[in-house]
């Protein structure tokens, strides 16, 4: 029975997100009636981590077994021709047996738009948190700096969510101002080995601190010392946010 | 009694067009709600001209007329309270006695997004066609050149909705490679001192026959002579088109 492995990107916005959940429309549910239309049985798809309703994906990864003799491609093209256009498949490969999306995984990488200025862009409403303050990105990426290396991240951990260890590596985390003639947009990339339940959002909101001139960027490295998510900012809005990429070593 | 003049962004998805039409949700009956909702009676809202349902704006101009002692700035922040966020008031000033945003409108400016590729992007699903063929952005820009100047563009206009002239004058007509990392995005930019019916997306139609290679550049000038709908290319789907700016000789 093939295992295969799914790339997929997704707009979160209509869904509660990737987890499966009784009367509400998530991605991990839509795959899997897609799956059962087509292979006639139900599966389960292991995706490499959850996301939160209203986040993007552009390369999240998702595995599941099933018997079928469809190969990769056959399996992408019935996949999307059975997917609502919000959501699609860009690859699919048979892997290794024993392949499991959210196991193998070795590290991942997101991206996060803030939109900021006087106005809104209204068509960026869905993908970019709006700050009416402006903000200073070179700020945001000294104080980035302290978020750099293998530390413990409790200070960013959501409450309610442990994981076993709160200790990851953040091997890279880059800001810069991006857009049209305005550079209206700035833009974070953050690449760790794993991230901790809304790790990426909290660490925004508190680089949004420091760009808007709240805090000084040496207040990163105290928030990131006191493993206290009380004295981290606020949790960044859910649809700025995207999943880019996931890494495995081999598949 | 102050006529307001309005700059307005939208986007086109969710409504039936601008024009108001019982049983549709457009932009314009949403904004003489909005408006009724502020002075207490219903008033009329010009337009500088219809867009299709799925087209949107992001310099659309209107007027209107009202008994309100609100000055620009006070009946923007009034009207944007009363709006749905997928349509915003980006400007509002008191114009002068009898403007007109459908008559004393000079010029439009309108911008064509188009992606090619192997795949679509989901992100712009809404924002702009899909072609699957690779397009030839240079040769576009060559066959574009044929439409500069003052023409019948009868070519190009929609049956059954003729004006009282079909000549116009295109300004400028420019054919651009733009979009992120993969350059996967045709943006095509025209600007006249007016348009007729369906004028922009016929163009598109036209010139994307000749980007994918079914036509040569010179087609373009022996359509636009034929004075004839039935021999240009197809009409390109709303959703890529955005209204930019419409030009008046002062307020």
């Amino acid at each position: 029975m093939p295992t295969y492995k799914l790339t997929l990107a997704y707009e979160g916005t209509a869904y509660a997100g990737w987890q499966i959940q009784t009367n509400a429309d998530t991605i991990q549910g839509n795959l899997e009636s897609a799956i059962q239309r087509i292979t006639g049985y139900a599966v389960r798809v292991m995706g490499s981590g959850r996301t939160d309703s209203g986040v993007h994906a552009l390369g999240q990864v998702a595995s599941f077994s099933a018997d079928s003799r469809l190969d990769g491609n056959e399996m992408l093209r019935a996949l999307n021709g059975n997917l609502p256009l919000d959501i699609r498949v860009l690859g699919c490969q048979i892997a290794k047996d024993g392949f499991h999306a959210l196991r193998d995984a070795t590290g991942k990488r997101y991206r996060y738009h803030i939109r900021d200025g006087d106005l809104p862009n209204l068509f960026r409403r869905q993908y970019s948190w709006y700050v009416p303050d402006h903000l200073d990105e070179k700020k945001m990426t000294s104080a980035g700096r302290f978020l750099l290396g293998r530390h413990d991240f409790s200070s960013f951990e959501a409450a309610g969510a442990p994981r076993a260890t709160s200790v990851r590596t953040v091997s890279e985390l880059d800001v810069q101002r991006r857009g049209g003639e305005g550079r209206e947009e700035v833009r974070l990339e953050v690449h760790a080995d794993g991230f901790l339940y809304n790790m990426v959002r909290n660490m925004v909101g508190t680089l949004v601190e420091v760009g808007r001139g709240a805090r000084p960027a040496e207040w990163v490295a105290e928030v990131l010392k006191a493993r206290d998510r009380q004295v981290a900012g606020p949790t960044a809005p859910a649809h700025g946010l995207f999943l880019v990429h996931v890494d495995y070593d081999d598949v």
